[in-house]
């Protein structure tokens, strides 16, 4: 098999959870946390969004090595209201302090109708997705969004300042499947691109600009001071609004809540230095649930919700297409699969799973 | 001056804002809430949306005299909960309804720390950004969004099923004026597109479609069964991202207040026929407001906020661009300049008041 093919192998979904509640263990996760951490990281492999689960567990690894993750943080309330709470994660692993806090934006909604935290001194909290969900369970609409280290240039810009920064609002319906919209702000998210410099192929106009701002194929031109692009690509595409909406997530997730933002967010890879002149803590989150109730009775609302579900997946194809997918589909179509199925990873990424393992003296897999 | 550039006359402010308050009242609109209206829809004027301003104001007569905008509503909150509400604006002026809507969101915002509003039974509200900035005169983040008549295809398909659907987010800063994203969830907004059909020149690809899905750069193809295109404008290029948006603006404004939503918004234009098998009242709006108190300290918020703006301003600009603009920018030196200088009208533009005034038998300009 050729290179730009990397073999994969397939895990159960079991093992995999197994395997990576104990590494979070071994880390110094207190269980109840490693087991939370686990499960929201390998949503992500369920879902396939394979760019943000297991095969970075080795990334979380190492930011308890250097001192940037803590394993046993107390994460607290540090200012509330009725319908508000900032968080402060006392710098916890995403995984563990955005369940914490989306618990406590859903205490408030089931007490006043809505709940909204904001989060500081966190880190990187896996996907969206997985957070809101939380609140569908409950009869709400959850909302989750997070900043991250600066990749993306503004419109008429060369110069990174706004991470990818992902929005999910997720809705439920009644018989129907819920609504999830899970989105980057930026024309393709990172993980997209890390595939075509995997197979070393060239990205689609609009994705990315290179070091002077002009647009770029080059799926490295990220390493050589180049930048992604807001959603929209161009100016011409309205590129002014994905850099707003990324925008509008950093402010929420951090300006709203003492962490960092803009340049200024801490990175993801341990090995990369801190930004100089940091101006808040962590990173930041951002998360609100709305009782549907507390805007119509409920059956009320999943009736009219499942009526837009089912017309929109009515609507008439473009030729050469077979449906119209309803924001949440293929996600859930993924997950369904993949736990009958088992989880494909890459060859590299099972190295690195094993790697981890020996080092931290577990087995691999487990189960 | 050849047709594709029609002659414009300048008018200041106060004369237009008094003529078309006395538009409204003429139509049945009591005093006050003419003024509210006039000055809600001029606000588009000011600040460069001249799509949405007095331009419409003949829209709006028109569907007063169709029998679908109630000069005289009563309205009302019909559901609420200390964080939410929702209104029904008994098939008011949605420029007399959403500031009702609006004022609610802010009102609970102060007793609870934040503020949400689904609105039903409505009709067309102007800008999005005039009423979130309301909030923000009152140290709140303000969100705005309505749904409106389907003229945008979902990514894989030829149907129009959603509005241009706009969302603005507006946060107050310190010493910085706020910042104020205010984007349709399409590639280009309809006025864009209006303004090239006027002058009869091509649009750039990414923006439409025509009947049968494929990329179109006729600027008329929405008149023979085209669409819009969801903000990145196909697939490769995140189309499914926009249409994501446009879809949540449209759930929460319309299916958790029990509008109508998708392909049965009500259209703008009062001769267009209403679509059949309606699931709800109106068109929906849907506010939100968020003490930033309720999050941290203000001072402490505006502090990083004014740090926030600076520092995207100072962002290294790409070759050929002078500076990198935050959003908001260009809508507010636009208001500064036309409060100065007054607000340009087309010739077409001109002859409609004029009639209006005519047959109301009012004077124009008034002042």
């Amino acid at each position: 098999m050729a290179d730009n093919h990397p073999v994969t192998s397939v895990f159960p979904y079991e093992q995999l959870l197994s395997f990576t509640t104990a590494i979070f263990q071994k880390i110094g996760c207190p269980e109840k946390d490693a087991r939370t951490a686990a499960t929201a990281l390998l949503s992500a492999d369920l879902r396939g969004i394979d760019s943000h689960g297991v095969a970075r567990l080795i990334g979380y690894v190492r930011l308890k090595e250097a001192g940037r993750a803590n394993p046993t943080p107390d994460i607290r309330i540090i200012h509330e209201t009725p319908s508000t709470a900032v968080v402060d994660g006392d710098s916890g692993l995403g995984l563990v302090v955005a369940p914490f806090a989306m618990r406590i934006a859903i205490e408030k909604a089931k007490n006043v109708g809505t709940g909204w935290v904001s989060v500081q001194n966190s880190n990187h909290f896996g996907i969206a997705g997985y957070h809101a969900l939380q609140a569908v369970k409950e009869d709400m609409i959850g909302i989750a969004m997070t900043n991250a280290s600066a990749l993306v240039a503004p419109t008429f810009s060369i110069e990174r300042m706004l991470g990818t920064n992902p929005i999910c609002v997720a809705v439920p319906a009644g018989e129907e499947p819920p609504f999830v919209a899970d989105l980057a702000t930026t024309t393709a998210a990172n993980g997209k691109l890390e595939i075509l410099q995997r197979k070393n192929e060239a990205a689609p106009p609009g994705w990315i600009q290179d070091k002077e701002g002009h647009p770029s194929t080059d799926p490295h031109a990220l390493k050589t001071g180049g930048a992604l692009l807001p959603l929209g690509g161009d100016r011409d595409h309205g590129s002014h609004k994905g850099y707003a909406l990324g925008a509008v997530v950093d402010i929420l997730s951090a300006v709203l809540s003492g962490a960092n933002y803009g340049p200024w967010v801490p990175p993801f890879p341990a090995y990369v230095p801190m930004p100089t002149g940091m101006p808040g803590k962590g990173i930041g989150h951002f998360f609100g649930a709305m009782r549907v109730d507390a805007f119509r009775p409920g059956n009320e609302f999943k009736h009219d919700m499942d009526n837009w579900i089912r017309r929109f997946r009515a609507a008439t194809p473009a030729p050469g297409h077979e449906k119209v997918l309803i924001p949440g589909d293929p996600e859930r179509e993924m997950e369904i699969e993949r736990l009958q199925q088992g989880i494909p990873l890459f060859a590299s990424v099972v190295e690195d799973l094993k790697g981890l393992a020996e080092k931290l003296a577990i087995k691999f897999p487990i189960g």
